[in-house]
């Protein structure tokens, strides 16, 4: 398709950031594939496809999975704005920048937004979770399941049923672990996950997956006001990806073949394999951060595979050391921002980046920084 | 970049309904290009191009061009949620479906609005613009220069001006427009334009083009309540995109390159150009079909170049013809909805599609497709 030549020469980065990852060959040979129309019956076949593949990453026998067309932070935006209603109450276990962004979200849609406060980088447990739903008694109640701004994993087994018990729905940001840790809708008991496509599965970004529940799929059919939103109206996007195909929006084609074909390739490795894939290279970065005598910010049994966040030694200032590994090395990893600014290195390992050939690379680069930087590693 | 084969088939259709357009071949080979971090230095470069780019086809100095990460009723939204608000009254010119979806859109915002009807593919002249808009004196108005349904131009000048006086600003749809014919921004007096990045600029859907003049901007800064959409809101955009690249969200990398690499080959061809072509190509067509003894739906005066809508003779059905063409030739034209349900033909030649093989090819099949369904072109 593509012999003509595109006049842009972007840099190529060894993307070990909180994403987006390193795309996968597959998935830009994708994209070059001919566009059709967004009524087309072809499209409407991708589509099917990819809501099988999103049923299989994310652990679900949900049937309504789709892919929304926007970013992460719009995959966010839909969960609230359709669940969360104006006068409700919203609880928030808030633990780093992304429930802030719940926070900020649910009150622009007027909802009465409670909050259960920790240091970035902790989570909470069964018990605190337990307290705090059983005393606020909220509608909707939200968590972060992979926390982009700290590295941490947040159990959930706990909020959904303390949730459920109180008959509030849960919505799961799941943009940091979706195709690199298992997310297990179901065995959670989530009612509404989101994600995107550009960390663990490996596709450029533009597209945020999302799995709706049967109890959140009741609360839809029976809400009254509409969305505020007409673009991220769920029942409006279910009649167009639906059997009806009512028309909604032209659908960005082209990063559904991405979605498409990463997904497959998820298929193809398996879950299970890739998860290991993944728990291994973050396990092996972590010893080699700790070998040069680096500390983790997020305790051991709360770490994400797929993002790693050392602190950084006294002395250090992140930025050198990034803008040092970008400019000479070319990789890209970010710092820490909010209350870590300053304090942590984010360095992603995901999809098709988590690879022991880029954890040798980035240990490699990082040490050589950091002497740089008058930093000794310990013998 | 794509050594490997992605395993998705698509059909390989002429694209030829109201979008999306053919994508330009340059426009497939940037999206293989390697992904960088969305605070990558590199994509901020392409943002500033895509920001020239965008200022050139809308015909403006506006400074604040940019495209929402999604596709065009992203931009729609965008343009009513940060413009319209609760308790103002918004004003709609409305001979169309996409007038429908504003006032759809107005209407969840909590604003009155208020219409001025046509039937679908008229169009309203400047004194029946101007006595509405003093009657109602609104806070914004909103129209669509090309609408997608009807193939119907409207006119914008005598709307800004009215509008101006009675100090509201104005919101102009021009996603068929758009890299087509002329939009003229600020020769029209447009506050607020949006558009879409799969019909006259022919790259794939994914991004909404919209442009902010200094009035909007003005009005965006005085701004009390925040845009309930947190994903839309321009004041969080004009930071991330501004001089102060705060992270907002993760921008679709790869629909920026290829919206760049679209728009080059705009700024290549030629504005008055490529306004010359799609015309030229327009008026063949049309000639083509009245040959045939069909009959345009919208006075000539008031025609798309980017989008045809003759009428269907008597009889014919316009499902079969479609499909007789889209299964033998890989053709995709689109009928009518709403009141032109089964009453035109809806044939687009946008971007890379309007060509004079196009013209002939889609003449050739439709006419061999009205033949089989009874139809006897004139002699």
């Amino acid at each position: 398709m593509a012999e003509a030549h595109a006049t842009i020469e972007p840099p190529r980065r060894l993307l070990m950031g909180p994403g987006p990852s390193p795309v996968e060959p597959r998935v830009y040979d994708a994209m070059t594939k001919p566009v059709v129309g967004h009524l087309d019956p072809f499209f409407f076949q991708v589509m099917e496809e990819v809501r099988a593949g999103l049923a299989y990453v994310f652990g679900t026998k949900n049937e309504f999975n789709l892919a929304i067309s926007g970013t992460g932070s719009a995959g966010m935006e839909t969960a609230v704005s359709n669940f969360v209603e104006p006068g409700m109450k919203f609880a928030i276990f808030a633990n780093g920048y992304f429930c802030d962004r719940q926070t900020e979200m649910g009150k622009r849609q007027g909802a009465t937004v409670v909050r259960l406060e920790k240091p970035w980088g902790e989570t909470f447990c069964a018990e605190e979770v337990r307290e705090f739903i059983r005393r606020e008694k909220p509608h909707v109640v939200a968590y972060v399941q992979a926390e982009t701004s700290t590295g941490a994993f947040q159990e959930g087994k706990a909020i959904c049923e303390a949730a459920h018990e109180a008959g509030a729905m849960v919505i799961a940001d799941c943009v940091t672990s979706l195709g690199a840790m298992p997310v297990e809708v179901d065995a959670t008991g989530i009612d509404i996950a989101y994600s995107c496509s550009q960390k663990g599965l490996s596709a450029p970004p533009g597209l945020a997956p999302i799995t709706v529940g049967p109890r959140a799929m009741e609360y839809l059919r029976s809400r009254k006001a509409p969305n505020r939103s007409w673009y991220l109206d769920l029942a409006l996007l279910a009649e167009y990806y639906g059997n009806s195909h009512r028309y909604h929006h032209t659908a960005p084609i082209t990063m559904f073949y991405a979605l498409r074909e990463a997904l497959a390739i998820v298929k193809e490795e398996g879950l299970e394999n890739r998860f290991a894939r993944h728990r291994r290279n973050h396990l092996a970065l972590v010893a080699g951060l700790e070998a040069m005598g680096m500390r983790m910010h997020v305790a051991e049994e709360h770490r994400l595979w797929s993002l790693n966040t050392p602190r950084l030694p006294d002395g250090i200032i992140d930025t050198k050391v990034r803008k040092r590994m970008l400019d000479e090395d070319g990789i890209e990893i970010l710092g820490g921002f909010g209350p870590l600014a300053g304090k942590i290195l984010r360095i992603g390992l995901m999809g098709a980046g988590s690879t022991q050939e880029n954890v040798l690379t980035v240990l490699g680069a990082l040490e050589k920084a950091l002497r740089t930087d008058g930093y000794t590693p310990p013998a």
